[in-house]
């Protein structure tokens, strides 16, 4: 067992952070073996104790949206409306995937930046392209760092170069599914239809099958602005919402799920979400950026309904997930302006859900209690600590102040993670 | 004359952007000659050219409200409401603010990352100490940037120890004001009640006649949240309202005037502030973070208000304006979705408030037109276009991804301002 001496903080519930000053974190097999405030707490099998002084030790970040192939597109043009910014930059650069050598270009420089900006796993959206998606998971394995990697599914409404049949897109899961579905795996598939416009009811049957046949986890968008939903709804007549819509093929919680945004969720449709234990993937900055509006996040909590963060990058300008807990704060502070009955999310509830609550999509991820596999954070904060704060204090600045400059270590399954290599 | 040649980017009109590939400015005596797409244009009279090569040439940012000695308290107890935030926080922070020793520490961290972060003018809240506040003043004098610093003005309804008679305030201010209010100074003072609640009727008209007599610039905070309007009502009963309490002591446009946040300005309160000139102080990051709400930017434009950007540390936690413009799109882009008549603010808009439309407030301030003073930053961008953008799409990713690293050089008034000395 090795030893991390640093001062520790995590959260096991959503309303209080866990702090031990200079305390231990025990980890042995890549996973947490317990945190105590002395070394004697370990026993005698302790083989190394690495002191990181006055330093913090986190969880890792986990980023449950973002789009892998959308990476060159992060902060340009946000002063376009969704259909013509699909059409225009969205679509034209997923395209360009078709070419291994662009995508390893690109994908090497979005594994490269999670890791600067600590987020140790991820659940990404690629391509409908098999090469390419193939190049990616290798570069997350390659890189010590976990995903859940979507092949996407779609057949319309997009761009000629982006449809494919639907024999096409069930091949090239299985060859994927073939290859990277080892249960342990720290890179696996998930079952990725884009969203109900971009997918004919038998693309949507086909991923459901899928998902069911090989126990795969599903992701997509779910009701993230009023013309969509008003489309779905065109789309899918006989569905009594967009989340039944995808709940009638087997794609909202018949296998673990999570959904992107969910702005506008609510009524039968958040029940159903609720009893099927679908995850929302919260991405505030993407909601703004793209005028979608503000998701009740405190709603889905008090409803029991998980939720975790996502950057949905290029909707999201910020791979940061330290930025989309500021950003869930001050997003849920506007939705207390309107209805003071719902409070405005804590600090303790923002990184919450960015360790504990949106890890538990990956198994036991995102605290530090005995079991989890360790994945942290060694945070040095002294550019930002000049003049004695507290602990939580420090924690508050990292995440409101600090960037990936801050990021002194980063773990992954117990492996530290080092720098990963660029693709020119 | 020096030419200064890099790819240039700035704002005439607020609804589009000046772009100059390879282009120069010409510079004499601190002022702006011209900008043109060849050296020639500026005829013989040239000493030097600096090239930039292909690094980015924009105005500096201009801070139109923030809180100096509030610099320790940035991002820290973000989930307290105003109240206790002021009483525990925020006013005792202040109080510090006796000993010129603490001052200089902060003061000179403060100046220190305004410089960091491109911002060259700033309008300032100090506290009611004389000692300090010329201390900050020099501050600024001693790094070459541009300051209107307020030596604040209050005598109800804090602590004790940041109260002061009348008589104490006007003194302290016509000491500062005698040995600081030379015309061309890059540092001025500026009379600086801290808000209606802060002042008493006789404070307030004391704030007025010294604006009148030294012909000072005012600044103060407007209609930030309910419960505070609520409060200046019930203080100011004969007012019509809050702009009206001011105004009534000669604080709202008599001289040139600057009131943060406005969010809640509308109906008579926006007719008087249109009719007397007043800008306004946005400090977007501050109104969601302590939840006052969004300010209704669209409709000061339409209406020909003049508007700046504001960090407004510590109610803000961020000193970036880059950051505020960002900020100042997301929070338009929720009004939008309330209400589509109020189109979202567009990049080159936010970019036109943070510097031509701020500027203003300076004089000929946060442009390259000539005559202008050249407040300037050379942005070396080289990460983050890793892929052949446009200068439009360059400029936007550094304002929404970029930090101080993309930074290389600033200019205030012409002069290069190197990093300003930390005090211990």
């Amino acid at each position: 067992m090795k030893l991390y001496k640093a001062n520790i903080i995590f959260t096991r519930e959503k309303d209080q952070f866990e702090i031990v000053e200079q305390g231990y974190v025990g980890v042995d097999n890549g996973r947490v073996v317990g945190v105590a405030a002395s070394a004697d707490a370990f026993g005698k099998e302790v083989e190394d104790v690495i002191d990181y002084g006055d330093k913090l030790l986190i969880p890792a970040m986990n980023d449950m949206h973002v789009h892998a192939p959308q990476y060159r597109n992060q902060a340009i043009s946000m002063d376009l409306e969704l259909l013509p910014w699909l059409m225009n930059y969205t679509f034209p650069e997923e395209a360009k995937f078709s070419d291994p050598r662009y995508a390893a270009r690109m994908y090497s420089r979005f594994v490269h930046d999670l890791w600067r900006f600590g987020t140790m796993r991820s659940v990404v959206f690629a391509t409908i392209h098999l090469e390419s998606t193939r190049l990616l998971m290798q570069l997350f394995r390659d890189a010590g760092m976990g995903a859940l990697v979507g092949k996407v599914d779609m057949d319309r409404n997009a761009i000629d170069a982006l449809h494919e049949s639907i024999d096409e897109a069930v091949a090239k899961n299985e060859a994927l599914i073939a290859e990277w579905n080892a249960p342990d795996s720290l890179v696996r598939p998930i079952i990725t239809p884009r969203f109900v416009p971009s997918c004919s009811p038998a693309m949507l049957r086909a991923c459901g099958k899928l998902a069911q046949k090989y126990q795969l986890p599903v992701q997509s968008h779910l009701s993230e602005n009023a013309s969509e939903i008003a489309w779905v709804k065109e789309l899918e007549p006989e569905s009594r919402n967009y989340g039944d819509a995808y709940d009638r093929y087997g794609l909202f919680g018949q296998t673990p799920t999570i959904m992107a945004h969910c702005v506008h969720t609510a009524g039968d449709e958040l029940e159903l979400m609720t009893r099927r234990n679908v995850m929302v993937a919260h991405c505030p900055t993407s909601n703004l950026n793209v005028s979608s509006g503000m998701a009740p996040i405190r709603t889905f909590l008090d409803r029991g309904v998980k939720v975790g963060l996502g950057s949905d990058i290029s909707g999201g300008h910020d791979l940061s997930i330290m930025r989309m807990m500021v950003y869930a704060i001050q997003v849920s502070k506007m939705c207390y302006c309107r209805d003071k009955s719902k409070h405005f999310l804590t600090l303790s509830e923002a990184f919450w859900l960015a360790t504990k609550s949106a890890g538990s999509f990956f198994g036991h991820v995102g605290s530090f209690e005995p079991g989890y596999e360790f994945d942290a954070l060694v945070i040095d904060d002294a550019d930002l600590n000049h003049d004695n704060y507290s602990l939580l204090h420090r924690l508050e600045r990292f995440i409101y102040l600090g960037d990936d400059r801050n990021i002194a270590v980063r773990f992954c399954r117990g492996q530290e993670i080092p720098e990963p290599r660029l693709h020119n």
